[in-house]
């Protein structure tokens, strides 16, 4: 099935089938796709937390708007961001790249490798905090996309209470921040108010703005 | 070809055949993607400008940090966010939206309609420059993965001076701000410095932290 129909076949799946699990298999293909995801750079300033205990999705419940697919869904992924850029963690990427393809340390962007180090660590706290988890959500499309693919119903989940849910999973000593929630698992039409509705999208001619 | 496969075949193409221009068809299918990608409340407070305008894309080059695949490539999609929310832009939205779904004004998200509105309207400017900013990254992954699926290279780019291409592209009068760039056409494996080397991520244990 071509990508474009596996895009309109899914939907926010508002009630999960609670009983249903989605196959470890698929969830690492849902987070590989996710991984392959391009970032600035190739610094991939962000992870996926995989949540499949139950008290655990219990607990962030009443965290993300007491939305009861928290709980009932197979796998909830926390896609989480750097909290900030610093030399260590760029050096460690750039030098694992260059081991990788054989190239000396300090050239994996030639002789602008210095200054592309130098401009990700000035970045502000809050232009670094944007910039990562903008590169986050683009590794979250893929993952969406993928779920897609595989018949997996998922939701994105951006409006939870971000600090309370970097403490609940000690996100701080990690260095990490919480961007989105994506439940996955498998819809239940029983009980789903939106599973029947059109899907509405802005018109094309709004969406797109052409300069030819 | 299954979508992992496809995500495994796109890589950051840094040198693209001038004279090579993308279908328009194809154009539209992945602005179509981008089109279906999911939303908070699906609001979608993002659009995309698809540039194939030789002037334009050379006034873009030192913008985008001289990188002359904006000129090369052979359109140049920004992906712009809303520049804030506002109930007259939310209203339109769910008026559009209960119309098509033949519901009554008001009623999308049943009794929780008027909250939403006021929670999305009362982000302060700096949440909301976030929130759209992130939901029109989803859009751009949904992006990217259509136009590896039809084979269509493309580089994404976040940094650029937003603050100029707003002034170059008129945004402010449209209520909009630039998020990403993202360059299509064909790659010209001569002068493409990535091409043949490895694609490096992330080791998978290092990526996902698993809560079982």
């Amino acid at each position: 099935m071509p990508l474009k129909e596996d895009l309109n076949w899914r939907y926010a799946t508002k009630k999960y089938d609670a009983t249903k699990s989605v196959a470890t298999e698929d969830i690492e293909k849902i987070i590989e796709a996710a991984r392959l995801a391009p970032s600035s750079y190739g610094l991939q300033p962000y992870r996926v937390i995989s949540i499949s205990n139950q008290e655990i999705k219990n607990k962030i419940v009443p965290i993300a708007g007491n939305q009861q697919i928290v709980a009932d869904c197979s796998h909830l992924l926390v896609f989480v961001a750097w909290d900030g850029y610093d030399k260590q963690r760029v050096d460690k990427i750039f030098n694992d790249t260059t081991d990788q393809r054989g190239l000396a340390k300090g050239t994996v962007f030639g002789s602008q490798t210095e200054a592309i180090v130098e401009s990700q660590i000035n970045l502000s706290e809050i232009e670094a905090r944007i910039d990562t988890a903008k590169q986050a959500c683009i590794s979250l499309g893929f993952a969406i996309a993928q779920a897609a693919e595989l018949k997996i119903d998922s939701t994105p989940m951006g409006g939870v209470n971000n600090a309370e849910l970097d403490h609940l999973l000690g996100l701080d000593s990690k260095g990490l921040k919480s961007v989105y929630l994506l439940t996955l698992g498998y819809r239940q039409r029983e009980g789903d108010w939106l599973v029947n509705l059109k899907k509405v999208r802005t018109p094309k001619d709004e969406f797109v703005i052409e300069i030819k």
